[in-house]
């Protein structure tokens, strides 16, 4: 059963519910966003990645949770289960720096062995800003244009070099000794690495969103298309994206070659962005510095369709699911 | 480095904090408390046990902790990593069940593939009953009895039993071949591993507690001596326990001797015994349907004893250590 089958059986059972949004709201409507995530080795990072840079994976990815919500972050619970001879206190170390960043405090937590691999959940409790309403996928209108918070399918690109032997080390990405080029694609080859494993959450564009009056919003983790598709279908409508408007990283179309991959379906349906994908107004704009990109509009018609080249074909929930890893044919 | 040197360490680097009770409250003293543990498949238990006991076991261990603070259980949230071929809806129709048992509402989560294990995190969101106090570790004085909310011993033993291949099919328990012996030496053995599997939550002791006016709280999950001690630690205080009266299950003597443990060290330093362990003024009882037994009292001198056949001696910290998996010579 895939992780979306496996959702609407649960919600059908549970009834309507506070599944389905980045986090929950408690008590409902009320003053908390908690959102739990987990990262497991082998499957969200590389087993070998610096636990210093795990901790601060971890927390990045979920508070790209809060920001879809609108939240300010407050508390944190860890629960990590680790095989013998993991860094506890460099963990830690880099953990309770990112959580000084953010404004998060450690709150509790559970520590275990695990026989193999490392997993690390996180969940993270939000508050409300004083004057700011919670972000939802089901708040999205025909009518209302369509964004993205930022640049699509580079993390996923950075997945595709990890897989091959990318390497952060410290501050420095190591690529893999088979992977060459001019400096400008080695540069954004790195980048790419940086940005799959330390992403970095949208929160302030969050809270001004949380400042609308009107607008959906969600995180991008499975793919610009899957995520689209949910929050469509909570806001029971349809979409057009414009295939010319999605925002790619510097030198994209080059990695995407180097790496043999499709740049518009890495960006569609590679996933891990974690970026915020919202809708507004015609007549709002996020400011300049949050780097948004208006990408589409949000239409009657429950059809989501890619426009590109002029050409509307219907845009297929492709994307990361969490039980089949099912994924887009990135070529 | 084991788990108590980390979360010394650790707390050392937060500064007083939250960390320290079974459950966090949240904000400082507010309406919410929260706690977080994990079951990992072959750490906590048996990698073939029925998705629908690890998921009653799940809940019912992460309630123990909100039991422990006298919260009224509210909302779960829940990331769960699972290998190929795992039943979710197994596992969600009896997590389901058990929420509705216990009141408590599953509001998020997580779905994750894991590559081997299955690995289940559980946030449990508790509100505090009205006219109720939140129960601490750190509330002990001197002069209080020392109370057991039920026997201990029986999880641990059943664990033995599991590991040398007792089996929870439905609602039997399968004991191992070469486990024989008089027919109420058998039901003991698979009332403990079905204690093991699964624990019964002590809520309504948790919220009785919680309306006294004094008293610390901890539920004992990794060993009466070993959560005794950080009870102690956390209030400043001692304690004394006398052995003749910690309370064992029925037949415990015949089984231990039938499994080659010794029944102290099992009651000591077992663990997973998902009981309370509090203290109370020496003027103030448990109803008699709790089942509670009062075990020894706090003491001004900061020394841990257990008086056993009127000779005191030391009763050091042994139990389980989720990081080193040190536990008590138990036989």
């Amino acid at each position: 059963m895939s992780e979306d089958a496996l959702l609407r059986w649960l919600r059908a059972r549970i009834g309507l519910s506070k599944i389905g949004d980045d986090a929950a709201v408690l008590p409902d409507g009320g003053p908390f966003a908690v959102t739990v995530d987990s990262q497991i080795a082998g499957v969200h990072f590389p087993p070998e990645l610096d636990p210093a840079h795990l901790a601060r994976r971890l927390l990045a990815v979920n508070l790209s949770d809060l920001a879809a919500t609108g939240a300010d972050p407050a508390w944190a619970f860890l629960a990590l289960s680790t095989p013998p001879g993991f860094d506890h206190k460099r963990f830690f170390t880099s953990f309770l720096a990112a959580c000084e960043t953010w404004g998060v405090e450690l709150a509790g937590g559970d520590l275990a062995a695990s026989p193999r691999a490392v997993v690390a959940t996180l969940t993270l409790i939000g508050t409300r800003p004083a004057g700011g309403r919670w972000l939802r996928r089901s708040d999205a209108a025909p009518g209302h244009d369509l964004w993205l918070g930022g640049t699509a399918g580079e993390s996923a690109a950075g997945r595709r070099l990890i897989d091959r032997g990318a390497r952060l080390r410290g501050r420095r990405v190591e690529l893999p000794g088979s992977f060459s080029g001019p400096p400008a694609l080695l540069a954004a080859a790195r980048r790419a690495v940086r940005r799959h494993l330390l992403p970095e959450p949208q929160m302030a564009l969050g809270k001004w969103l949380g400042r609308q009056t009107e607008g959906a919003a969600m995180d991008v983790s499975d793919g610009v298309a899957r995520d689209l598709h949910r929050l469509c279908h909570e806001s029971s409508t349809g979409a057009e994206v414009r295939a010319e408007l999605l925002p790619l990283p510097d030198r994209f179309a080059q990695l995407c070659a180097a790496i043999g991959s499709d740049p518009l379906a890495l960006a569609l349906a590679g996933g891990e962005d974690y970026v915020l994908l919202f809708t507004l107004p015609p007549d709002v704009s996020p400011p300049e510095r949050f780097g948004c990109r208006r990408i589409g509009r949000i239409t009657r018609a429950k059809s989501i369709a890619l426009i590109d080249g002029g050409v509307s074909r219907p845009l297929p929930p492709l994307g990361w699911d969490h039980l089949e890893k099912q994924e887009a044919p990135a070529s």
